[in-house]
């Protein structure tokens, strides 16, 4: 991994992605006590970044590879992002599922085109149903996040920070990156390291779910206990990957922890003064903004928005908090 | 009102407001029957397209003028972004308000740090108040749309989408906008005839509130049996004003109008597929390009979402259409 392959998928991505813009509310700045810049990738296509990632994946292999086709196992954003991906190229893609994810997730993945696969989580083996797959079609996985082209794609979402940033004067700052796998964290992290070395990346989690934050802290990587019951899902997986934790570790500061209820305020918030959707998992890193604010410092803060594929009810939950 | 007075105020908008980006969503295609377009004005400061209008009308006074101070009437969104607009350029601004206005924007006016004066809307003469501050202290008064630097303000938006629809090879299509006064869609149409004859500005209207609509067909100024009982509220005003219905009369295609219905399923589309917040009058444009198919021609449509500005309360209603 390099600030070449970031480059490089920028120009892929080019015309394609789109490039959001840096959003800022007085209101919020008062919340913050400082200024905060938004960079919001909820209005990216398929409404997370997880479309750069595919975008980059896609664009990157050989034309007879890619024309056999992509397989990606997500009920989430990235199906969503593989799923556009591949329609936009062309190429037939699958998306293996488990057969209890939310009806309207596997519509949607459909809707883009994409064939679903789905599995019984408790007998069904994922893995070995998509490998079966992969060998008789010839099809090409694209891996959510611990995969070098996609932390390439998720790493253009930097440039254009390092660039946006540059024009609002901000050369210093915390850039707070809500994180998963951390695909979208080191991705960041890299390109800020060659393009503005004053941004530093800061994961945001949701507690309980701490793995990259306690990974930071050891030196190693550590675990989560479980992998569901949080709001904050889409930002939720076992344990920080192979080749994102090393990035991770020699580039960022410390990760920062919020709780449901202020991932829902900041979601709120994203409503009331951005008019944004924001899900709970691309909220996280807003709500430290909002409610770490002694654990961050200097004038300005620069945070995500990862992304707004939130149920109704989920987002009422938020509008409730505003009563 | 002339094209390049709309060319002098992007000038003066130029690193001030935002150039907001224009959006699609396959989804919002498959319900239109076509290719949606949306230029997304609730991305702009204070979460509307006024900001516009009312920097370019505060930039083009002369110093000494400027820094006396403004005075605007109004409960909504023009009194955001006059009041923005004012501290931005660090003069004082004076909002006069019935002082039934919702506490939330009486306060968030304030907030933008404008002088806030509220009237008794039975007893009060509004014009009165204001002409005795106006005279009294030297404000100048910014109008809410018959007004041409405003009106050259809005149509910096019609810079942005001609250029933006030809990025995307659109040359021909209509352009809807929603409409209150009319700065917002004359001055898109006098933008729009002069960088992109082929796309043609229709207004979008509420059912029942159509005044726009019925002079375009009448030929002279019709007026609103009434002005408030609508949730599109935001958009509703008593008649066209007597700069802007000329200009639209001369270039604007026929009016589409919408139900409440209607805007609160776009404003529920809006959610679920661009994760934007709009308010309902800014959704009457996007309800037309999803409800009125048949009123509309060829491949593209662009619409305008005008404003976000809503209350979480009427955001659920919108949210329950999809239940």
């Amino acid at each position: 991994m390099n600030i070449e392959m970031i480059r490089a998928a920028a120009a892929r991505l080019n015309g394609h992605a789109r490039m959001t813009p840096l959003l800022n509310s007085p209101f919020l700045d008062g919340l913050a006590g400082r200024r905060v810049w938004i960079k919001p990738e909820c209005l990216q296509h398929t409404g997370s970044f997880k479309f750069r990632g595919a975008w980059s994946a896609l664009s990157a292999l050989d034309d007879a590879t890619r024309s056999a086709g992509v397989i990606a196992f997500s009920s989430g954003n990235h199906a969503q992002g593989v799923a556009l991906a591949a329609r936009m190229h062309g190429v037939p893609a699958v998306i293996v599922m488990p057969s209890d994810a939310p009806s309207l997730k596997i519509e949607n993945t459909r809707a883009l085109g994409a064939e679903v696969v789905l599995y019984e989580r408790g007998s069904g083996d994922r893995d070995t149903i998509g490998a079966e797959l992969a060998a008789e079609r010839g099809l090409t996985l694209v891996k959510p996040f611990d995969e070098p082209q996609v932390i390439a794609g998720q790493g253009t979402t930097g440039l254009e920070i390092a660039e946006q940033a540059a024009a609002v004067g901000v050369v210093a700052a915390d850039v707070i990156v809500c994180c998963g796998g951390g695909g979208f964290t080191s991705g960041i992290a890299l390109a800020l390291e060659a393009e503005a070395p004053g941004l530093r990346v800061r994961p945001a989690e949701p507690e309980g779910f701490d793995d990259v934050s306690r990974s930071l802290r050891s030196g190693g990587i550590e675990r989560n206990n479980a992998v569901s019951g949080n709001i904050c899902d889409a930002i939720i997986t076992p344990q920080p990957g192979d080749l994102t934790f090393p990035i991770m570790h020699r580039l960022c500061g410390p990760g920062l922890v919020v709780t449901e209820d202020e991932a829902l305020y900041a979601m709120a918030q994203a409503f009331l003064r951005l008019k944004l959707v924001a899900e709970p998992g691309g909220a996280v890193a807003l709500a430290a903004a909002l409610c770490r604010q002694d654990q961050i410092e200097g004038d300005d803060v620069i945070v995500t928005i990862s992304g707004g594929n939130v149920d109704p009810d989920i987002f009422q939950r938020a509008l409730d908090t505003l009563a």
